[in-house]
């Protein structure tokens, strides 16, 4: 039991952790709910999450592990822990998922270099699933995925968007291109109007760094340079606003082609 | 100087001791930059950021008090101090600088409904000025727009933006119209697809809280509902994402209008 409370913290804390045993933590009744069961390992409450009837519905089925608040308290990542968690196996796609094989949509790929802000990357997972992305690819720098802060900010679209790290973004890139996926950069140096570009095809997007932007390697891959224009002295904007704006309006073009 | 020590550090996690005092708390090289100077009340430096040549050309005809770094990690908001920080008097608005009468454009307002993650509300500004908002409009329920957290995220915009708390919003809302002003709705039960409204003219988004959405008594003061279709399971877009993307929507009609 001591053991289990230890390992749940360090699977919170160590991402080399959560990689070498290939799991994660899954926290709170929505995460919890909408975690496919087969990914679920372990389950654990707090023992006034059990005095409630519906927590009691939510867990019908499952077998669980009870333990004191305080000993919950310990395990979570929050501060209001919400009395459930989960071990949970990672997911694991292949290239050809990201690329939505699965159904008749051209491929949109969000690509992120060295993503390090949690809440960022969480936000881009959940409006890059509303804005139909088939798929997410990042490179070994950008934060880990199965960190607890960018799994509580997917709102469950982690659990439902395809991704993918790449040890080599710039060769990934290369394979991509020579099988039609046109490459866009989000460049504050871009030359095209984001809005005057056609994303109909097979697209993907390249987002940088929140403090550095785009690095140069990967800024090269790009087929075209694209910015948003911005008024007043804004200097950037913040990385998951400008995904969310490239891929809404790769969004608004596809609805109305 | 103790008194001071507790001063800022009260300032940092009180918004009644800034409201109170009329008074904020800036934090870093960049903020404090930035700060107009007719705002800049008190600045304290580390013992260690004064060692770099650059910073103290920033700090060049500043007058500023030296305290130990040991004290100012007690005053700064961060986990890593930068080592400067500056006690400001807040801004002042009132709705006419909201609705740009100092330029040309036609007003463009964002309108905050309890809008309570700090994060979100500085990436709102910064995307709103971005985006070529005149103003932000918000009720007493959303969160402190002098929170540190807010001001950080902010990357600066907090100083050009206009901005103003209303006890009032339905009966601020109703002048509003009266003048003019087209009120938009973002709500999942929306009408009209987004990019099919015009916002080419005086035109206000209302967005709401981050759990709830628009109380019905705000959403009950928009002339028209609109929705951002949604792929996949996404129940709902981050209020930061979900903000931006009709903002920059209104830029690019105003844009190529």
């Amino acid at each position: 039991m001591k053991a289990d409370v230890k390992y749940v913290m360090q699977l919170n804390k160590k991402p080399r952790q959560r990689k070498k045993d290939g799991v994660f933590v899954v926290e709170g009744p929505k995460m919890f709910t909408e975690l496919p069961s087969f990914l679920r390992m372990k389950t654990f409450v707090s023992e006034s999450f059990l005095k409630e009837e519906t927590h009691k519905q939510l867990l019908a089925g499952i077998p669980f592990e009870t333990v004191k608040d305080s000993v919950f308290e310990q395990m979570s990542d929050t501060k209001t822990p919400q009395g459930i968690l989960a071990v949970a196996r990672q997911l694991s796609y292949e290239m050809g998922d990201l690329l939505g094989r699965e159904n008749s949509r051209k491929p949109l790929l969000l690509v992120l270099d060295k993503i390090q802000d949690p809440g960022n990357l969480g936000t881009m997972i959940r409006a890059g699933e509303a804005a139909g992305v088939t798929g997410i690819l990042m490179n070994r720098e950008t934060v880990d995925i199965y960190n607890p802060k960018v799994i509580r900010s997917t709102m469950g679209a982690l659990y439902r968007v395809p991704f993918a790290y790449t040890d080599n973004l710039v060769e990934t890139l290369k394979e991509l291109k020579e099988n039609g996926m046109r490459v866009f950069a989000a460049h504050l140096a871009g030359m095209h109007v984001y809005d005057k570009v056609d994303y109909t095809g097979a697209s993907a997007f390249l987002i940088g760094n929140e403090a550095n932007g785009l690095s140069d390697e990967i800024a090269a891959m790009a087929d075209c340079y694209i910015k948003i224009p911005m008024c007043g002295k804004v200097e950037s904007l913040n990385a998951a606003v400008a995904a969310s704006v490239l891929l809404f309006e790769a969004a608004r073009q596809r609805r109305w082609a």
